[in-house]
């Protein structure tokens, strides 16, 4: 059947004629990002070198943006054709580190993420309480808020960094929420994000008795494992990579 | 701290105005198009009708390609790693439809999913046992066979579609397999992909005693449940949705 394994061939080459030549390094970066983004590719440590520009651009352009936006949208689309029970008891998830807020500023000194992370520098960025908000879950956190949703920020960040991630959140927008779920001294240190998200995941619906109607992250640990919510928003990360 | 507020706008301003002005309508549907691969956007009918050239495009050029390999790639990265005992109970799932033969040249006439599909069209199509070969799959199928894995197509087509699916796939260079599993007319027909597979994958781990390695298939009910194997991959696929 030599017609049929021979027809990719031809049309790919059809195509790329009648649309001009691609940068190949530009479609190999944007093929590893769906790779990372559908969670194929994992437990990666840097950002490949040879996409320290395509990633650059990514994140500091408007497609960005317009892929934050997608998600987002689609998850008021979801929460905004419920019909939920006005008990109090209905939360929201939100991760914190380049889901609620962004360290482009740092990373953008930094390679992009294609060294890997000096802790000094980073601790010294994250300390400041400087990073901006992702301007579309700002607004998804304020949509939510208007709907009687209470959030729960649940971050991978070490209990210590408490008062500092507080002040970085009100300083940008976030001003209440119902818990800031930081990781305990106690918890063990070779747990996974994921399990330990997971943990405090079901506390959040066995112990307190919340409804997590919904959860974004920009991590696939952020939003798998068990008591996920009744839907969950990934959004983009092509910097990092959280286990 | 209106400083931070307008950090992202200011820098898409200044990127986008270094780089020229990009195809609005192409990076929205860049951006559904990654909304849908992880898995944010579901249950969706047809592609957006202003993303029609933007599909045909994508699905008959190069990028189509490079997404399959990139995910293809890491699955041989992932199993070619694995110390796997020589006991003939290794099995990879592929899926069928738009993960080992290619449905392209029919949804190349039909508005490339942004037309409900014609199901009388559809059944003619698939009849002629003519869909060609991913060719990623295919190579993918061929190195897992040469390490000794066993290989299972499962699909939710119709068991009818037995002898039909079973030339194609022979026709295009799938040769041989451990078990060819379609729908019985038996299962519930109000069950989705995802149940019908899960309890399919369950069958094959506790009543046939196989081991899971991996499972690839182009939607995320393919991948998710129970006994979803110890590695799954995503492979691309923005025409249509399966619940």
């Amino acid at each position: 059947m030599k017609v049929f394994s021979v027809f990719f061939f031809l049309l790919a080459t059809v195509v790329a004629a009648s649309h001009g030549s691609q940068d190949s390094s530009d479609s190999s970066c944007l093929s590893w990002r769906f790779a990372v983004e559908a969670n194929n590719i994992r437990g990666w440590k840097t950002v490949p070198k040879e996409c320290e520009k395509y990633v650059g651009h990514y994140m500091l352009g408007y497609q960005y943006r317009k892929d934050s936006k997608a998600v987002t949208d689609e998850a008021w689309r979801y929460v905004n054709s419920l019909k939920l029970p006005r008990d109090g008891r209905n939360i929201w998830i939100f991760d914190v580190d380049e889901t609620s807020i962004s360290h482009v500023p740092f990373f953008s000194k930094h390679g992009f993420g294609t060294e890997p992370i000096n802790k000094t520098l980073a601790y010294e960025w994250v300390n400041k309480s400087k990073a901006p908000a992702l301007p579309e879950s700002l607004e998804l956190y304020r949509k939510l808020l208007s709907l009687g949703i209470k959030v729960v920020f649940l971050t991978g960040r070490d209990e210590e960094w408490r008062k500092v991630s507080a002040t970085n959140l009100k300083n940008v927008g976030y001003h209440t929420w119902e818990q800031l779920i930081l990781r305990a001294s106690s918890y063990p240190t070779n747990a996974t994000v994921e399990s330990f998200k997971s943990n405090e995941k079901r506390k959040l619906e066995e112990i307190y008795g919340y409804r997590i109607i919904g959860n974004i992250g920009d991590q696939w640990a952020d939003i798998q494992g068990i008591h996920r919510g009744n839907r969950t928003f990934k959004l983009p990360n092509p910097m990092y990579y959280a286990p």
